[in-house]
């Protein structure tokens, strides 16, 4: 399965066709660790793992993922840019470290570098988070934890809790659950963090229902409850804050008679009690496991090898 | 072969048995070593080094010992923490990793920390050093280089030199050899720094025969001659620390007629004068390529792959 | 083919034997490269990457090369060193990393560290850079580049621009030149920075031909133009600067009717105009390429499998 794309910098560039392959590539992947054997389709390729800004989780994602298929991985993170701070741009960089490696995993904390390096990359390219922009294959693991949990992607109704204003994982999984039918949002935050209208107004373009809400309990009859960390820093009034932190903790309580499938893009600092772990739809570890079989995929079908 | 446990923290969980059994493996992947071609067991699957507190010489250890058997190898090292700076819980991390690779090892600078991911781990976990408290795998190479360099461990007469009050190292390697019979410990430290009650209360109660001493002179009759560094920064008195300095510097002088292996677990800083580097009985770089040896075994034994 | 030698630490050691030697492993490397299909000589053995000084570009490319064979590889990067700050000397670091791994490079920001760790070193040992003095590989790059670009060396006529009393790859490059017959070099540089006395007195020696010159224009009609970077705190007079840094931004109104290929050790931090990129004789960003493969080259000679 090919897809329509060399680069992945966005979630806006996906089809439904791409997700659709994305999908059952991942579902294959998951299948071949499930066998516990390794797999070599990767084998002589390598990968660069570029974080200009440190994220352990997701890196290590991506590294496994190629390890896992039998590739190599070259990295450099945070503090190792030394180029960087001798002035080099962002482009140059991606055109030298293109003549190394077979693909490219990067992080960087200025919107628009991926676009940018993307447009020089002389191998295939993913963006791994743009600062406040994209971060497209958390994007596609929840898209694959969601269809595993619940069982079906078209008509699903999916609660987002928290920060919904800078998060950038709400924003990139909203505009692809736009590829799907009949999807409902219910979104809960405090009145400061609200959806941006960039995202609110695409739903109404596409005429996706949505419901503005400011508790999490007008949200627990979902398919998905997705939590995300409310940051004390986004308020100017701390009071505001004390009042509100407590209103988005989620806690066994919450969840008593409900059915949904509990989510979280982790780390969880205090907004998921650990009480909810042992919850058996408390699925947010899972999440974890099922980011590195979608970069897994993503990784393979890019490089022509699936 | 198998272990009593999936994950080691401690040498205090260590039984004979085990002890018989890595030591055993140990000394077969030295064979292998010596053949000189690669070995493949652990194809296919990954280790995390996991090093909040950055230690190279311990880190790069795991990592080769890994690499020795055709596994890979997935690293994050003190910056690179960027979780840890958004306040994720040490168990939360490892549950997290957990989903990615198939075995971990963390050294982490905060006591009891090894325990609380162990208990949490999906995985097999080893420590590689948890703040004052175990460094399990320094033991266990200690122990597999006082097997090969003086060929029996029953019977055995040490002599521990330096800091023993902080030395995570002497503390573990004590506990260890408590396993065999007739250990003897001879312990020379200044009166600042001597073995802490918890560890001669276990000699007592074990019955071990140990003598407290001022110089190394009087220890220098022994089978193995323990070097560690004795810290500056240990003493409010500095006076007494330039006194006692170089009584703990060890020289050719002191070896002229003695036949005891002297170890030390690096790295040093003075406390070995480089001219007894070509002592034959000199064991502390050999001791480092027992690390990686006895690393392999560990490695291999807690997956399984022997 | 084997090497004269067990250690590179500087271009100074090379014979014209060793340089044919080189050259034409690389362009086997290269041939294999060309193929897409992975290559296994070097499965089993492991590479230590070990730069106390940061240098993203050069690490990868030591590292990319490694794996390009099936080679695995152990990196400690800059802050990583924690046993530098405990006070270890370079000389132990080496003997303790050489019980792990079949062959080490090191980059450290001392000069003449290089010889003392290669003095020790219990596995081969390439300097990846040592301070202001050598770095030996990016002069065998620079070479392999313009046999693969100009077609020979002997006969060569070079411009050398820019910053060449601090440029340590051209004080590399003219040292290596110096093995081939008839090499003319004319030297671009501000009064402030020119070739200091121990490279010219090489030339002399060797009765090579040379010709210093403050301006670009004059260096146009080589075979290679050789750019560096002009860096501000050089200069005392800042407006003496600001002069001077315009002289040296080659723009492709300077190429107009020439013929010279174009090089950069890189990073370039403006002295060339990107709109010089797509010239089909700017060869900087292939030079980053033949990086990798003359790496690959040398990995493979001192370790004995070509």
């Amino acid at each position: 399965m090919l897809l329509s794309f060399q680069h992945l910098t966005s979630t806006k560039q996906l089809s439904r066709e791409d997700t659709d392959a994305i999908l059952k590539v991942a579902a294959d992947m998951e299948n071949l660790l499930e066998k516990k054997s390794g797999d070599d389709r990767l084998k002589g390729k390598v990968l660069a793992s570029l974080f200009y800004e440190p994220s352990t989780r997701t890196r290590l994602s991506f590294e496994t993922a190629m390890h896992r298929l039998g590739g190599d991985v070259v990295t450099a993170d945070g503090f190792q840019f030394s180029s960087l701070y001798k002035g080099e741009t962002v482009e140059d960089t991606i055109v030298v470290v293109g003549q190394y490696v077979d693909i490219i995993a990067m992080r960087h904390p200025e919107a628009g570098s991926a676009d940018r390096a993307a447009s020089v990359s002389p191998v295939p390219f993913i963006n791994a988070g743009d600062g406040p922009r994209q971060h497209p294959t958390q994007a596609l693991l929840d898209l694959y934890t969601i269809q595993k949990e619940v069982g079906h992607i078209d008509g699903l109704h999916i609660t987002m809790v928290g920060d919904l204003r800078y998060g950038r994982t709400v924003h990139s999984l909203s505009f692809l659950l736009g590829l799907y039918k009949n999807v409902k949002f219910t979104l809960v935050s405090p009145r400061e963090l609200t959806m941006p209208e960039k995202v609110t107004e695409f739903y109404r373009e596409k005429g996706i229902e949505y419901r503005e809400a400011e508790s999490i309990e007008e949200g627990l009859n979902a398919d998905v409850l997705y939590m995300t960390r409310v940051q004390k820093e986004r308020f100017a009034d701390q009071s505001e804050y004390e009042r509100l932190k407590l209103k988005y903790i989620l806690t066994p309580k919450h969840l008593v008679g409900k059915k949904c499938t509990i989510m979280h893009p982790l780390p969880r600092v205090g907004e998921i009690d650990p009480a909810v772990d042992s919850n058996p739809r408390a699925a947010y570890f899972r999440e974890v496991r099922n980011g590195m079989i979608t970069r897994m995929a993503l990784l393979s079908m890019l490089l022509g090898k699936v």
